[in-house]
């Protein structure tokens, strides 16, 4: 236990708090933890409350009882993900980023942590009121927003390999159907990573028709695990209705044209903003 | 600008620069966005210092002058590391993490975002002072640990694909031993992805012989770049010494006996704590 002033206090325990999102903490620990009365831990709350919810930082749920506490929920306000979505989409118009083939460039956008972690509030400020026991993605361009989703949820993320790995154990494989070209790949999830009946956030870092994420969702089913939610980073929007395996996503941002020879590329906010 | 008392400012201050580590914000940053005068900015950065400080999660480095500021730089106490490791190292010990061939079984670790975090920011510590631009790893264990050390060093990260992807552009090749077979892999990284002379601290999740380790310090001379640090999670220490092909790396724990017939695990921590 330490003493401390109330200004100390504050500090520490906005600390504590951001480390430990939509984790459930009794007032009795904060209040041993200052050797603080629960009457003067309530108003530093209540201070902490106001900042975060007037920065649009976070909630910070009070529950009330015996099994009582405070949780904070990291929350993306709709102001602050428009303006970072708007600086992506700029990023990514980038005529310098077309590659062979009409694929888009992405790569140094996904390693910078800074992106990511935005990315993931948004995404876990969608979800956020979803009953959720894991994030999911696959190998491997996904991987850096699922942690970064999973961080902000406190979920674990469980990984899909592209091959069965020794390292994993026994694993259930799938084929599945994806790109323009119709190709079969395979899909393989570890025996021990995921639990029967969990609720799964599926996340990646770009969707065209979906025939990747249909290929997880297909995957779940082999372990009686259901989708809770999917969100992707960057939608292809130039794909007909009919050719499309997914119609129940949240993605962040839109990619509409990418024309190779006039190095045209258009990128919009993506459907998160019409929720 | 908004006028906040005091204590608001406290906790959007602290919000503020646990945010943005390794960033320097000059003060009038703070006095312009609270409304506020230089010196009652410095007296809040005070109390911020001193519970950082006392709590072991960081310093808060002030640079006077013209071109001075704060900068929060994340650190990760050692008492606090050590139980940290601790709890890891009995996690890694439990004989079910056996594998056929001896392998051990780290997924649900490597999964859980909060356990990256904390290993990150051990890696951050030790590697706080040094001058570098970038941090890689190679696919795809290492992942999670490598953006957990750039969050905390305010860098990008850079991947190493096992295959040349189509989504990367042009990339240069490289061909590495690894493992106890002697097997020969490929490892490849984008043309776009590295800048020429870029101090890189490469990161991975485990490191046997350093075979892998050394194919990326072999990729990085394609690039004229130098290694400016390797950080590992877990190192296994039944390595012959004229074994190694690495003897410059920072471990976090160290696997010292697998062994599958007698299902007996003994993991201790790291070089680390050698420092």
């Amino acid at each position: 236990m330490k003493k401390l002033k109330r200004s100390a206090r504050l500090v520490e325990m906005t600390q504590f708090l951001l480390s430990r999102p939509h984790t459930l903490i009794p007032l009795t620990t904060f209040a041993e933890r200052y050797g603080a009365a629960k009457s003067s831990i309530s108003e530093d709350l209540a201070i902490i409350k106001e900042v975060f919810e007037d920065e649009g930082t976070g909630e910070l749920q009070t529950l009330a009882g015996a099994a009582g506490g405070v949780k904070y929920i990291p929350h993306l306000a709709k102001e602050h993900a428009l303006e970072f979505i708007h600086g992506l989409c700029e990023q990514l118009a980038q005529p310098d980023r077309i590659l062979p083939g009409g694929y888009l460039y992405m790569s140094d956008l996904l390693g910078e942590p800074g992106i990511m972690n935005e990315a993931g509030k948004m995404i876990a400020t969608a979800f956020r009121n979803q009953d959720i026991d894991v994030v999911m993605t696959v190998e491997t361009k996904g991987i850096p927003l699922a942690y970064a989703t999973g961080a902000q949820l406190n979920l674990p993320v469980v990984l899909v390999r592209r091959d069965h790995q020794v390292t994993e154990g026994s694993a259930v494989s799938i084929n599945y159907v994806s790109g323009s070209h119709k190709s079969l790949h395979t899909m393989s999830l570890s025996r021990r990573a995921m639990k029967e009946k969990s609720r799964v956030l599926i996340v990646d870092d770009f969707m065209k028709a979906g025939g990747t994420i249909q290929g997880m969702v297909d995957l779940l089913a082999e372990f009686n695990a259901t989708v809770a939610g999917v969100g992707v980073l960057v939608e292809s929007g130039s794909v007909d209705n009919d050719e499309r395996l997914l119609h129940d996503y949240v993605s962040l941002a839109n990619l509409t044209v990418v024309d190779p020879r006039s190095k045209q590329i258009a990128v919009k906010p993506g459907n998160y903003f019409d929720l």
